[in-house]
């Protein structure tokens, strides 16, 4: 008998998300970065405000309440907004306006292996090009690889490193399919390339409320481009993908800048301690403007370590991956987590 | 400049949702099926024991306690179940898994018009098989057209009929490709196609909670097969495509059957007195075991009886398409909604 599906379909794995372990689990969850610290008072007090009725009916299929909320907090008209169920909803619904056979996606490695597994659903090729150790933007490779998609996550995941507006700018210049910029970590950076897509039609932004405004759990994400763009990408989108729920309190979450901006502040503070505290017990560190960083093992013993830790309650995330297995992702937890990993890894390296 | 996107996204017409007026519009809403009921109190009960803690983290990809709640509510193994936002988020999930060129979508119609709009996006052919007048599934016709799926809608919209289990099993002994029984409006209805998973590793069932659970603001669906037929779905499936409200709150109303089924009890009794009085007014009547009717104005003039209602505050849906643009789909609300909707009718025949 033939396969029911598709042979792209047969032919790929599916993408394994990190480790979820229940949240009444008495655990140190270092391991899919989300912020140590929970949501906007706001965004709560929203929940009390829900009427049974928004749960009867259909929502609004533009999400326009969420979208007036992101239109304000970010200076962006609200028909250049486009939401997501989390933003890997909107890179889903980009590789599946824009990829096929012949039509490739194209990004530098390591960074978010969800752009390999959606790609390869399409299907379409896939170029990858390697960063160097230090994380420099392969300029020139991928102008020459000339994709119709083009991702550039910034933060980069796993590394944490920035891309310049000024190198973007320059990417942008040279290619003529679609840009993303993905930036999921924007909150815990010092830069965003969101100028961008006033200067180019063909660059989108995206964003999440998963980490930098502690909603991992609600789903939320939003792409930032000019309409003529975003035409395309909503008629990929389905129509109500973001629900009555999670818009109203992504709304309020967007509209309480304030508390978020101050939780990023002392994920950064944290970051930086944590970084010295790893530097002296011989850990190789990258520079990171995200909320988590990528360290080597004074011994490469990464997966030992990574085994060692979860053994004591504490999840860090281990890539079985060429050129990361002698690394290990760690999320930037409160001071008082970070403190117990440092006491932990004391004995492991 | 070639385009940004896809040929087969450039052809297409993105899918056109009900209107969804603010839900605080004083408006009669018999357009897009909603339940007239609220949802079961146990649904917005358990919303208030939400902690932020599970907002903060990402939700179990798997939303095992939703999946529980429907494994202990229909009788099924939990690994027979993959849960959706929406059961238009399975239905994508099913076209994307198994449609493409040479691997053709078929369905009778009229049908839910989601099934073109999601294989156009692959691309991939459809088959549109027209029922008759008497709405008798062409089973011969559709065998033949040899799909690598067939998506038959069971109470079908807009016409309400019930496909029966013989007929469906036949079907599915003469298909080889993969049998999609869309059961959206099931708890209307007096049966369900379910046994057939158990009887064929080719058939799925699809389920929705928007409309017996009076939950379409929530974005929850499920599909019900083997756990082979399953494999391949879940490789397309978004990890956290259920939120963790969403989960929460799902769990709670399939754990309250009994709410559900008296609320549809008093849908049932709504529409055999709404078709009553329908019928007297001089319309044409389809049966229907959904939660609305399709019906026909004695003079046919269903656009301007739409509109005309429309200025009433009343709501109801047109569809522009050949064989329909001579009806309505009333959805049935309450008894007070109705004679409302009857007696401006009155008026307008």
């Amino acid at each position: 008998m033939t396969t029911y599906f598709r042979p792209a379909i047969d032919a790929m794995t599916g993408y394994v998300p990190g480790e979820q372990p229940k949240s009444d689990t008495p655990i140190i969850k270092l391991n899919t970065n989300e912020n140590p610290y929970p949501p906007s008072p706001a965004a709560i007090a929203a929940l009390q405000t829900l009427k049974a009725e928004s749960l009867r009916r259909y929502p609004d299929p533009y999400a326009n309440e969420f979208r007036q909320a992101i239109s304000e907090a970010l200076g962006v008209p609200m028909d250049w907004i486009i939401v997501g169920n989390g933003s890997d909803d909107i890179l889903n619904i980009i590789i599946r306006a824009c990829a096929e056979t012949e039509r490739k996606v194209v990004y530098p490695v390591p960074t978010y292996v969800l752009y390999r597994t959606l790609t390869a659903m399409q299907p379409a090729d896939t170029i990858e090009i390697p960063y160097g150790d230090d994380y420099r933007l392969p300029i020139a490779e991928l102008i020459a690889a000339n994709g119709a998609v083009t991702f550039i996550a910034s933060p980069n995941s796993p590394s944490g490193h920035v891309v310049s507006i000024a190198e973007l700018r320059q990417l942008a210049a040279g290619l003529t399919g679609v840009l993303v910029v993905d930036e999921a970590y924007v909150d815990f950076a010092e830069e965003t390339a969101l100028p961008l897509v006033q200067e180019f039609d063909h660059v989108i932004v995206t964003r999440t409320l998963s980490k930098g405004y502690s909603l991992a759990g609600l789903r939320l994400g939003f792409g930032i481009a000019n309409p003529t763009l975003l035409s395309g990408l909503f008629k990929v989108k389905d129509s109500y993908n973001i629900d009555a729920i999670a818009g109203l309190v992504g709304a309020a979450a967007m509209r309480d800048q304030a508390y978020k901006n101050e939780c990023a502040a002392k994920v950064k503070t944290s970051r930086a301690a944590l970084a010295i505290a790893l530097k002296q017990l011989g850990f190789r560190l990258w520079d990171s403007q995200a909320n988590f960083l990528l360290v080597q093992p004074p011994q490469s013993n990464a997966e030992q370590i990574y085994l060692a830790l979860k053994e004591r309650g504490i999840l860090v995330r281990y890539f079985h991956q060429a050129g990361l297995s002698d690394k290990l992702r760690i999320t930037v937890g409160t001071d008082e987590q970070n403190q117990v990993l440092v006491e932990a890894l004391i004995h492991l390296v």
